[in-house]
């Protein structure tokens, strides 16, 4: 990995999330917080008339729109479509960024704690991952590498590298002290990582660490209408990244009775019940547990 | 008090509190669950299009809607005023009600539990509060009695008896079964009690129990141009009910301050960081402990 000379915060991709958004004007009046001398940093509001309007997104998710041939397509112009490619052009363009590494901060309802979800599993995320556990041992490390990074529509995948960092549980439109302090705490570990990696001065990491990769995300039970039947299993709510074996209960229909999850793998869920998930009828993510060697 | 005849079980009275919505499916399809020998019950969807569009209201509160005077004025036409109008024609009208009880469901994102609201103190609510306690220990009682039930703006006040059931914590647009469980245990305990009520067959009851009286909404901490500059202390997110006392910190600043209680008895929060209240840019509501003698 050559070094990173910029980098660009990102908040408020999804408009009601609210953490992000916050921190970004805080760093805004005080950049000294998110500078490092070895590279530059910009912040980016990316869907203020989501924000505004209290809403996730206006017309469409951001946070989908940034397929390499979609962003191409001048036919797609809706809002999100619009500030996509205008994003896109900011920091990017995606295959030639003039952006080295982006942080997109995002919130969910879900009980996920301060994760950091990483798109692809080279030894600078694999590190990185070291650094940030070491750091702060309640985060979570995914993986999202069951794509390559440009094949991935998130506005991170922009650049070759990236992050999100993901913190829950927060409802939508809110903001709690404990998930503030979370992506306060998760954003600085990752920008002292990249500046501990530009000077060549990373501390000594241990050799492994636990973390997730993803696996598959499972819908809501519904009828043949396509109508939700069922709701996540009380034994599986706020219960990210705890183990779900097959044969466990993991939906409870409304009219009393259970289904079970029938996997052949030990699967950790997250991203449980996110609210934003009911756009699309999801229930949850699933995660096998990975080693990471370092 | 005399026989309850006619009872109104009202649920989505905002769009994105879900558990009423989806119970009221539920009772449509199983009328029994809800149907009581002793009184007639009919279930009321107050604001389908705010559900359609997953949001608390269309153009304004319809919990907010329910001033006598602004029930007669023509010119109060938006979406919700209209509901307002069409709900106490169904229903009231408010003053002369041919319904006898309502009971309106709610979710708050507060770490409520399971929340009896109860608009006056006279023996047939404080011996419910007694019966539903019993029947759920969990459950907690909340009078918001510093205004005559027709002072009241709530859907509820339509009414001379009713209750609004409020349960959470609950993230908007998402569906808990914990919190599901509970709205439709307190339900079935409330119309069970309007029905031992009526039937003179009420069993004995504690003479005394503790609940709550509200006191006082708090704003967030605003800068002199309105701008929220602080949020919920983390000491306080999720301490619902939970006792604070003067000098107690209650926000923390973003500039990392803090601001403590100052008040001049012990205060019980409540609707803590409800996200809802963001559009008033309300903290939490505030009450004292009353025991309550029957």
């Amino acid at each position: 990995m050559t070094k990173i000379n910029s980098v660009a915060v990102v908040g408020g991709t999804h408009g009601n999330e609210f953490s992000g958004i916050y921190l970004l004007r805080k760093w805004q009046n005080n950049h000294n917080l998110i500078s490092r001398s070895s590279f530059s940093v910009q912040t980016v509001l990316a869907n203020p008339k989501a924000h505004e309007e209290n809403k996730r997104y206006v017309d469409s998710d951001l946070n989908r729109q940034f397929d390499i041939s979609e962003l191409a397509n001048l036919d797609l112009a809706n809002y999100e479509q619009s500030r996509a490619k205008v994003i896109n052009n900011q920091l990017g363009p995606k295959g030639d960024a003039k952006t080295d590494f982006i942080i997109d901060l995002h919130n969910t309802t879900s009980n996920m704690g301060p994760s950091l979800i990483l798109l692809q599993s080279d030894e600078f995320n694999c590190k990185m991952g070291a650094y940030v556990k070491s750091r702060m041992p309640e985060a979570v490390v995914v993986f999202e590498d069951h794509a390559s990074v440009e094949e991935h529509y998130f506005l991170s995948s922009i650049t070759p590298q990236g992050v999100i960092v993901e913190i829950g549980p927060q409802p939508q439109s809110v903001i709690r002290q404990d998930v503030l302090d979370w992506m306060e705490d998760m954003t600085r570990h990752i920008l002292d990582y990249v500046d501990l990696h530009n000077t060549n001065t990373l501390p000594e990491l241990p050799s492994s660490y636990e973390a997730f990769e993803y696996t598959e995300t499972l819908k809501l039970p519904e009828n043949e209408n396509g109508e939700r039947i069922g709701m996540v299993h009380k034994n599986v709510q706020d219960g990210d990244f705890k183990q779900l074996n097959s044969g466990d209960p993991i939906f409870t229909l409304f009219d009393g009775s259970e289904i079970s999850w029938e996997g052949d793998y030990e699967a950790y869920p997250h991203f449980i019940n996110e609210a934003a998930y009911y756009d699309n009828n999801l229930a949850m993510s699933l995660a096998k547990k990975r080693i990471v060697e370092i």
